[in-house]
Order: C-alpha cells, then structure tokens, then sequence
C-alpha cells in the first residue's frame, strides 16, 4: 500500500480519530474521500426510496442505484422514507493486525450516517453508514433495535450497484455452494451468452438459476477504470451473489437462500456487513486496498499471542496424482462410524500410513517447515462423499495404520506439528456436536492447526455453503476453535470478506479454485493473475502451490493431466498470493530433485512488514515486492499468463545506498507452462535501491526474487545487476 | 395383561424360545398368532406387487393391501419382486422392563420374513419380517446391504392398510409439527367433512395438505372389532402420518419430510419402524397390549440402576392461571443470550424465584415428593417464542432471582430434586451444540432429570418435530443425557413408539394434548377416556394430572377457563394413565385445601407389578387396577367421559381369603365436571378378591381406590364391601 509510506509518520499503535458529527434535515447528502477523488451522494427519490451513486476523479462509478429490503410477511423498506437525521464523522488512524502484507494499515475515511424512517409503517428505521476511503466506498444497513421492529425476515436485499458501462468483468457464475468455478473474461454484456459454459460441474453446486456472478467480482471500465465489488465482515447474513442485467449493467444483490427460501433472520439491533466497491485508475491500487480489513471488527480474542504463521507440507498431493494413494483404508464402499474398522480390507494404497506419515515429518524437520498436514486418517472415507450422509465422520478414531500417540511423539521430537484434518463432507450438524470432542482430541494430541473441509451438499439438509446459518457455523468452529488455541484452515467453505481480522485464527481459507484443479483439468494460466482481484480480495487463501511435477505422467504414463504453469511461477505464488499459512504442496521427493529451487519455498517469509505492488493486470500479470516481517529480508514474486512477458521489478523499498544479494528464480529462456516448464535459472547479483530487474517470463511463467543482506565473503564476486 | 396371570409358570429372566426356520420359494405365505386367533397373509400381486391381509377371528381386518416404496431419482420399490426366500420361526419369552405396568412382559410370536429380489431392477432386495402376535401384527421393511443399493433416499413409503368398513375413528388431523391437537370421532368417511374444524390452532403447527389423520389411530368396527394402527422403534426414519381414502376406507403411509421434501435418507443395512395393527374385539385387550414395547430393542445402557420413576410438583401450572406468575423475568420483549440480564426491568410475576422454589421445596419434602420441576429459571424467555430465533437460551444461565447453588444446598438438604426445564424453543441445533455444558451443568448442580420443550417451528429451518432429523435429534439428547445419567421427559418431541424399552431415561413425553389445554380452552371430558387408545399406546405421557382447583375463576373472576372433570376423576388419572414419571400438576396450597384427597396423589404408586385393565371403551370409559411394584398395595383408577356411569371395580387379583383396606375416593352424588367438581366422599371398606365395587361415577367423573394391607387396629370397625 503506496500510502504507508507515510506511516513513519504515525507512532506504533498511535490513534488519530477526527470525529466531527453534524446533523441535517435535508434528502441530497455528499461526502467526499479524505483526498477527494471520490464523491458519494445519498439522496432519497421521490418516493422515499433511497438511493446513492459513486463517483471517482470526477468519473461516474456507480449510477445512482437503490437502497433497501424487501421483506417477508411484512411490508417493505425499499420506499416511503424521509431522512430523518445525519451524522458525518471523519477517521483517521492506524492499526497493526496480529499477521499481514504490511505492519501497520492505515484507516482513513469520511462516514454519513443516514437515520430514514417509514412514517407510514409505524416509524420503522433504518440507517445506512457510507465510509468513504480513498480506496473506495463501503456502506451497511444498520437496523436499530426499535418497538416496530425486533424480529424480520429478508427476503431479499435490495442494494443496486448501477454501473455506467458494458464493463470487462472477470466473473464466475453466481452459486449458493461453490465458489470452486473457472473465471470467464467478457464484457458484462456477454455473460448471458457464457454463462452456460462457464457452469461447468463442481462438487455439489447450486447455480443461481437467474443470471447472476459471484463476489469479489472485478471489472474494468473502457476508460481503464478498475472498480471491484465485494462485502466485508458477512457475519449471520447469507453471502451475497450479485444479479446482472447485461442491457442496463445493473447490478444487485442476490443472498444466498435457506432451505426455505429465506434469505436471513434478523433480530435488531443488527448491522449487515458492509458492501464494499474498491476502484482505481490503477490495477495496483486495488490489490493493495486494505478497505475490507478497515470495514471489519478487531478481534475480540485477549490473547493472540498462540495465532502465527504456518508453512506446512502435508500427504496430500499424493491424492490427487492418479492412482497413487487413497483417503480411505478399506475397499468396502458402505461403512458406518460404529463398524470395526480393523475389519476391513485394506486397499494397499492408504495414503496417511504410520510409515508415509514419518517420512514427511522427517523432510518437514531436517527442511525447516512447521508443520505436516495428514488427510485421510480417520475413519470414515470409505464412503465420505456423495451421499448426503450425516455421521461420515468422528473426527477422533484413526484407522488402524494411523497411530496417533506414536506419530504426536515422533513429530514433537522432530519440532514438527502434524496438522489436523477435519473433513465434514458438509455435515455441519454431525461436525458441531462433535467439536467439543474433536478439538479436546486436537489438544490432547498435540494438533494446533486444523484443515476443515465441506465437500457435498450442506445438512442441515436445504442450507447451502454461504446461506445464513453456514456463515454463523463457520465463525462458530473459529470461535471454539479459539478456545483451544487451534489454527483453522477451511475449505469449501463461504469465500472470505476479511474477517480473519475479527477472528484471526481463522488464518486462511480455500474457497476458490485452487492447485488440486491442477490435477483434474488444470487451471487456466491467467487464473492466478486474477484470484488476487477476486477471491484474495476478501482474505488469505490456502491456494497449495509448490507443485514442481507439473506434467502428472510422470507418474503414470496414462494421466494426461499437468498443472500449467512454468515451476518458477509456482515459486512466485508464494508472494503473489498472500497467506499467513503456505503449503508446499508437492511430493518430497520431487523437492529433493530440485533443491536449489526449494531453496526458495523454504526461504519465503509468511508474515510481512510492508507490501508493494509494483505492477499488475487482472488475468494478464502480477508483479509483487514484500518485505519480512521484522527482517531484512525481501521477496518478489512475478506471474505472467499464458503469454510470455518481460516483469520490471524495482528496488526502491530497500534501504539506500546499501547492497543486497537478490536470488533471481526464472524460467529457463525455452521454458513454458507446456513446455520445458522445470528448466529455469538461478542466479545471485548484487541490488540496491535504485536497481530495476527487467525479467522475461515464460508463457505461464514468472520469476521468484529473495533479497538478503551479505556479508563481504558472501558479496564477493557477485555482480551487480 | 391378562395373559400375564400365567406367568407364575416362567422363571425370572426365563425365556423360552423356539425357533424354527424353514425356507419356502413361493410367493404366497400365511402365518397365524400363536393363538390361531390371528392370520396373515403374504402375497405378491402378478405385477410383483408386495401386499398382505390380515385376519382376526376370521374376520378381515385389512384386505389386501400394499406394501414397498416409491425412491427418489432411483425406480421405485414397489413393483417387479420375486419372492426369492422366506424364513419362519416362532418365538415365545419374556422379559422384564425397568419400570412399567408388569414386572415381567410376555414375548409371543409367529414371524415370517419375506425376501424379495427386484430382477430387472439389478437384483435389489428387499425383506419384509412380519411378526403376529396374539394381540396383533408387526411388520418391517428390512433393507440388507447390497451392491445396488447402499444409499438412497425414500420419497415415500408404500405401505397401506386396506381397511374393510367405514369404522368409527378417534382421530386428530394429520400433522407434521404437532400431536396437541384435540380428538374428534366420527365414521371414516365422516372424516372429510370434519377435518377443518378438527384442525384447531396449535403452536406450529404443519397440517397434512391432503386428508390425513395421526397414529396411534384407534378404531372400532360396526362388528365390534377395536383396531390400532401405529408403530414401533421410531428410530432413525420419519414418524407416519395416514393418508386416508374416505371412500375405500383405504389407509396408507404418509412420512413426515424434511425441508426438501424428502423422506428418509437411507443406508443399508437398515431396518424400518415397525407398523403396527393391534386388534380384539374386547378393548381392554388393546390397552393390555404390549406388542409394539416387544418390537423395540432391549437397551443398550450397561448400567440402569439410576432409571427410577419420579413423582414431583413443580413451579408450572401458576403460569397458566392467567396473571399469576411468568417464565420471563424482564418487560423487555428484545433480548440477546450476551446481554446483561441483571439489567431488565422486573416484570414482578416471575415465577422462578428463590422464594417460590423454596416454598415449593419445602411443600415436596413434607409430602414426599421426589422433585420440583422449575420452569423459567434461565435467561431469554421474554422473547422466546414465535421469533424462528436460534440462540434463545443457553441452559446454563438463570434470572437473577434464581439462585442456582443456594437452591441447590436448600433442596437437597431437604432430600428433593430439583427437576431442570431445558426449554429449547424448537431450536434443536442450538440444542445440540450446547448440550454437553447443559447436561454438565445439571450434573455439577445435583439435577438428575429434565423436561425438555419444543414450542415452535424447528431449527434447522425447514425440518418438522417429526422428520427424520428430528426423530434423531430426540434420541441423541436421550443417549447424551444417559452418558450423565440423567433421564428425560420431552415435550412437543414426536410422539412416542415404545422407545422408553431402548432408551428408558427417556421415561416420558408430553406429545398430546395435556392439562395445559384445561387452562387455554379445556379439555372435552372424554379426552382422557380416547388418551389409553391413542397417544399412551407409544408410551408413558406426562399428563400433568391432579388439578384440585378446577374452576379457574378462582385465581381471577375473569378467567373463565375450567378444567373439564371433577376433582376426583384427575385422581384417577394416576393410574388410568400409565407414566413412571407422575406430576402432582396444581398449586401446593391447593393441595393443603384438600388434604384427605391429595392423600391418594402421595400414596400411589409410579412402577408396578402387575396391571387389569378392568373395563374400557374408548371415549367412554376406562378402569384400571394395578399392582405396586414389591408391594402389596394396589390401586384403581376409573374414569367416565361427559356422561355419569356405575363403574365395575373387580378385585380377584387380591390373593385369596385375605380382606384389604380399600380406601375409596368417589364423586360425590350431586358432583360433576361442571358443577361441583370438588365435592367428593372418601369411605374406607374391607375387601377381598369376591368383592366387587359397584361405584357411581360423575359426569366428567371418576373413581380411585387405594387398597392397602391392615393389621387388626387398623382394620377394626371397617365394613366389607
């Protein structure tokens, strides 16, 4: 964030808030940004509808678009309004989150809050708060607790966002239950014509039969607008989907319904998470918006001190290379949580053995990585998937060649961790009665990390992944998962609106397509240069690069997979993709035949004392500068998309005058995601702040920098760049 | 149970079981009771339809009739069997309850199991076990496993019952949410006409769309035939509604869903409830039944010594006198589990307060009784119900006028329990995952039993009180409660099917219309008298008898509410209306107005011997005599509905030539439901096993006898009968 250069300013947890509040009686209100670029105005149509536009650099953002809710069994709050008080404030201060791209982040804004009232319908109130940053716009409904209104139920939320263009949109289709789809590149007015191929199949979706896309959705207008739609802080409120009108470029909220068609029971006093448009003139600007942190809560947790990265290796990969492990233990295709499992018949290809388990433990210790994540060690896989079971799992009995105490003593004499796996196979009832158990069986373990996953259709029967009471469920299991002291990685789970920041041991998420699509169909290769636009928007992803086998033949001549990427690139992932929990995903032994490249994933910090985006378009490049946390220590990460590029990289962040080695990580000049794609280069050469690397990428490809001080020896005989 | 005069033949856990099997291959089989009173048929129509027929003293009882099922997204199974075996065996034991109306419980049947193989449908199987008793049939589906069909979701369950006249039927409307509803008689094909005014207002409530009625379903024949259709071992599977054909008097199957619509999510092997068809043409037959407690599985718990009968008063009817007390405590109607309830305005009329608890400890100690049930003493009933809410109440927090260890210490030095309330709004998830601090709590305070409570519309959103989720749910509180050896008494919970055998701390349920309705509207006086034939056929209720104070004007002279029966007919109710768990459900100073009555209340017994069902006809009348268990104390509870009648008291279960002091507790002569409810006479005789009482009952009346051995003084100047 380029404005945090300025945070030398502020002292360490300083706090400068300017509140002035004033009130008004009138209908048209405006607020400016702290640095003026953008314009928010609030005014109420005749009919007491109310409604606000966006404007930056004196460009139209958003039309003016409406306001409001529709309600069930009883009477709307979509018109008949009259303001009946304002109040502006303005803030300025700064805070430290507890992990980050940066040390500090700056929360600078000017607030209206806007009271209207239905006269007509028993003085029902609402507020609306509008913070404008000058990153962007967030407002929220605020529902006051009030004799007319303690008990409501959404029908349907209202909010329009009325763009002023046919936009180019990176989108996937809108759905209650996956956010795991393929991003489709098109002007907005070409998504009806797409949208069918873009629905490709994934595990128990559930697209929105109307047309609409997901959040965080990324656009650019002609004029090289870039304006990004997403919420924050979605806490008991059902995800938001986003319909489109692809004549008017209409935008507006769709929630994700229950299985009554409900879409959220509301018991004032409540305020919705915020809605959140980010815009700039430049791409950078918006990965480096720290809006949707601002707009959530600090975390209510007294001791955090236990919350800290993780990089981890895990049996895992191994699942997805054809053939080559299993999950489940036995062949038997109907079994129950009561069934003896020493019973069954092994299928010799169980994949979380006493033996495979130790063999990664060995390579995360003598290879410095935290921690070991182990799928498939609980009884239950069998049959996890596909049946809407309930009781799939118990999250405590292992199989019979998993033994718990042997392994928690072999890894705690290493200094490595084995990360916990909590598959529910979407059975958030049968998870929650178990939790208490499941995390008591964590700690008594040894366990402080857990991979939760919900693969299949949600039970309760009829809820989906992001309606309302799966949003609730998923801060629940952060909340207990707290009071053990457990890290919680989820997967398949509502895609992320910043609120590790209220909950931060909730550290990463999956929610998108990740690296196992590698193996069953292959991501695209601009895919990665556009997850930090869309998905990462909302919060860290456990994205599971690292793969250095890329054509999965290897392991078996039949398997026409590969994963589409040059090896570089998936080194640079680690600082493209900001999370506080990394996995190497690859194979150890792939690893131990690369080792200089490895060099790097064992290198890359996971914690960050500033950030700088130093180029960047969505779905063509992304070129990231990060510092170490409370290190001099630097690292660059560059990805380009299936088209070959030359990534600048500057220096300027480094302290001046003084010199650095920088290991550059790049593809070999024949290198491509298709071809050649583990031949690369390493080389050491000499930085200092005025320095600029102009770096080819392969097609797919990308480049991986580390910079660290040296000391003569070390220096002598580099070059400088 | 008459039978059981000869079980003076059979040892003590005796059992006598002969088993024969013997294998047919063809597709009609008849099996007879082992009485021969009994036969059934088993036959497949030509189209390989599954049916059966069911004969009673060659009367038809159910002409052929069908069975199978209709599966979602799969061919049904209904059609296209071949009958690919059949097994027979006989069995003949007994066995002896925990607590209940017998000491020991004979087992007696002929049994058929029908295999039937799908040919053309992959060979799927299906088995269908069929057991006569002499009281009538039991069938189930069993669904082995097998490679076709591991998994699958029912849409609806085939099975109908084929009935051979318009009979007379006491029936309430069919219902996913509720049993509360009141009874109605009239013909089978009367029922149409009556179903709107049957389906009166109850707390969510979810009527059956198409014409429906419940189960237990009681009918009587023109020729003198008394039928019950119901089911046992609700496990696991939707509680079965019967759709009525008001025409063919055809009855068929009618599953409670879940919130999409489905009706039963499926995993081999697994075995159906059984349906059941009680059958005689003497009534008292059907009350004596115990076939559908021989089709439930003997429990599982290692450990039942903890399982004992309760009597108990409680703070509970106060809240129904209007304007006496309330379960909130605050006059806030918008309240949140994390505010500070210290903080609420007192309403003054909370119920739950240390005085009122005390004094009710105080009242249960002197007159023996075992607990005091305490509604209202945690946070958040000031907006409890009709809100959908989920987080209503935390079970672990009471009102500030509650204290929780100082009535704890009181209680128990006292030698009373207090009896916890758990209720839980209908919001079962909240339930669950607060269940195991709940049931902690309890056992850190010295609670041994709770009476939980369903009032609204189900949590998960979309489930019914009877849909297969919640027929779990029901069952997993019971087994979490046994883990804390803690028993169970549910309210709104689905109506019962002989579970209490399985899980006996679940040792009653509310799931009828109770005395709660004397107090919102009365109940018809002959509701107590259909009660045996109906609801009480599944299991133990807690009916909450004993109201002394009928007439309600009492409390506020415009209260005109008033409790349908004279005072010494709810006297009867404890032993008319069998239950291990026994409320003396009016005002302790009511009971102090009335000493010499209530003394029948504290000397009856909760767990008997032996039990005679001496006369009864549903929605007439019932008298019942049993033996104390261990005792030699009996007691008589007879009951007429809105017409006075001369009860029949027999007394030949009294071993021979020994007189006994019978202390009868008789309407007075000018007494009925409506005038003069609580004038009664009590007169003390001597009998012996001649005697016979021939004692006038009341309109709306009632009579109870207690019959007690006596030494010389005691029986001094006592006339015989």
């Amino acid at each position: 964030m380029k404005k945090n250069t300025t945070a030398g300013l502020l002292q360490r947890f300083s706090l400068f808030l300017f509140l002035f509040t004033f009130s008004f009686l009138v209908n048209a209100q405006v607020i400016t940004s702290p640095d003026k670029n953008f314009t928010m105005k609030f005014a109420l149509e005749k009919n007491g509808v109310p409604t606000y536009e966006l404007t930056y650099k004196k460009k139209p953002v958003v039309k003016q678009s409406k306001l409001g809710f529709e309600l069930k069994d009883s009477p709307a709050m979509a018109e008949g309004f009259t303001v009946t008080k304002t109040d502006q404030a303005s803030v300025n201060n700064s805070w430290e989150p507890i992990y980050g791209e940066q040390k500090s982040i700056r929360n600078n804004y000017n607030e209206l809050l806007v009271t209207l009232t239905q006269k007509e319908q028993k003085d029902r109130q609402i507020r609306i708060r509008f913070r404008l940053f000058n990153d962007g716009l967030g407002f929220r409904y605020e529902f006051p607790e009030q004799k007319e209104l303690n008990y409501f139920v959404i029908k349907e939320e209202n909010t329009e966002f009325n763009l002023v263009g046919d936009h180019k949109i990176w989108w996937i289709p809108g759905d209650y239950d996956t956010n795991e789809y393929a991003y489709t590149t098109s002007k907005i007015s070409e998504i009806p014509g797409l949208m069918q191929k873009a629905t490709i199949d994934v595990h128990a979706q559930w697209p929105i039969k109307t047309l609409a896309v997901q959040t965080p959705s990324m656009m650019k207008s002609s004029d090289g607008l870039y304006i990004n739609i997403h919420e924050a802080a979605l806490i008991d409120y059902p995800a938001m989907n986003l319909n489109v009108d692809p004549k008017t470029f209409k935008f507006s909220a769709h929630l994700t319904p229950d299985a009554m068609g409900n879409k959220g029971y509301i018991q004032t006093e409540f305020n919705t998470p915020w809605r959140t448009i980010v815009v700039s003139d430049n791409a950078a600007d918006i990965l480096e918006s720290k809006l949707i942190l601002n707009l959530n809560e600090p975390t209510k947790y007294k001791d955090v001190s236990w919350i800290k990265p993780v990089k981890y290796i895990g049996v895992w990969w191994e699942y997805f290379v054809a053939g080559k492990s299993s999950w489940a233990y036995g062949t038997e295709t109907n079994v129950k949580l009561t069934d003896d499992f020493t019973k069954l018949t092994p299928n010799g290809r169980h994949g979380a053995t006493n033996e495979n388990v130790k063999k990664h433990i060995d390579f995360a210790a003598k290879h410095g990585f935290d921690a070991v994540l182990v799928e498939g060690w609980n009884i239950g896989w069998e049959d996890w998937f596909g049946n809407w079971k309930e009781e799939v799992f118990d999250f405590v009995t292992p199989y019979p060649d998993f033994d718990v105490k042997a392994l928690q003593k072999y890894a705690a004499d290493k200094g490595v961790k084995i990360m916990m796996h909590h598959e529910t196979s979407a059975s958030a009832t049968n998870y929650e009665r178990r939790l208490d158990d499941a995390f008591k069986f964590m700690q008594d373990h040894g366990y402080n990390s857990v991979k939760t996953g919900y693969v299949g259709k949600i039970i309760p029967r009829g809820e989906h992944h992001d309606s309302q009471w799966m949003v609730n469920h998923y801060i629940r299991v952060a909340e207990k998962a707290a009071e053990y002291k457990i890290r919680v990685n989820s997967h398949e789970a509502v895609r992320p609106t910043g609120l590790h920041r209220t909950y931060p041991n909730w550290f990463a998420q999956e929610s998108a397509r990740g690296t196992e699509f590698e193996a069953m169909g292959g991501l695209a290769p601009d895919h990665a240069t556009i997850l930090p636009f869309t998905r990462l928007m909302g919060g860290p992803m456990d994205y599971t690069p690292g793969i250095f086998q890329t054509d999965l033949s290897y392991y078996n001549k039949d398997n026409t997979q590969r994963v589409n990427t040059t090896l570089v690139k998936q080194l640079a992932y680690y600082v493209t993709m900001y999370s506080p929990l990394q996995m190497a995903a690859d194979l150890p032994e792939n690893y131990e035949r690369f080792p200089d490249a490895f060099q790097f994933i064992k290198d890359v910090a996971l914690d960050w004392d500033d950030t700088w985006v130093q180029e960047a378009e969505p779905g063509d490049y992304v070129t990231i500068a990060r510092k170490a946390k409370g290190k001099n220590e630097w690292y660059v990460g560059g990805i380009t998309d299936e088209n070959a590029r030359t990534a600048t990289v500057r220096f300027d962040y480094l302290p001046k005058v003084k010199n650095y080695i920088a290991t550059i990580y790049a593809d070999a000049s024949d290198a491509s995601w298709n071809k050649n794609p583990q031949k690369y280069t390493i080389r050491k050469v000499l930085v200092n702040s005025k320095s600029v690397l102009k770096q080819p990428l392969a097609p797919g490809g990308g480049v991986a920098v580390s910079i660290k001080e040296g000391n003569a020896q070390e220096t002598k005989g580099l070059k400088k760049l």
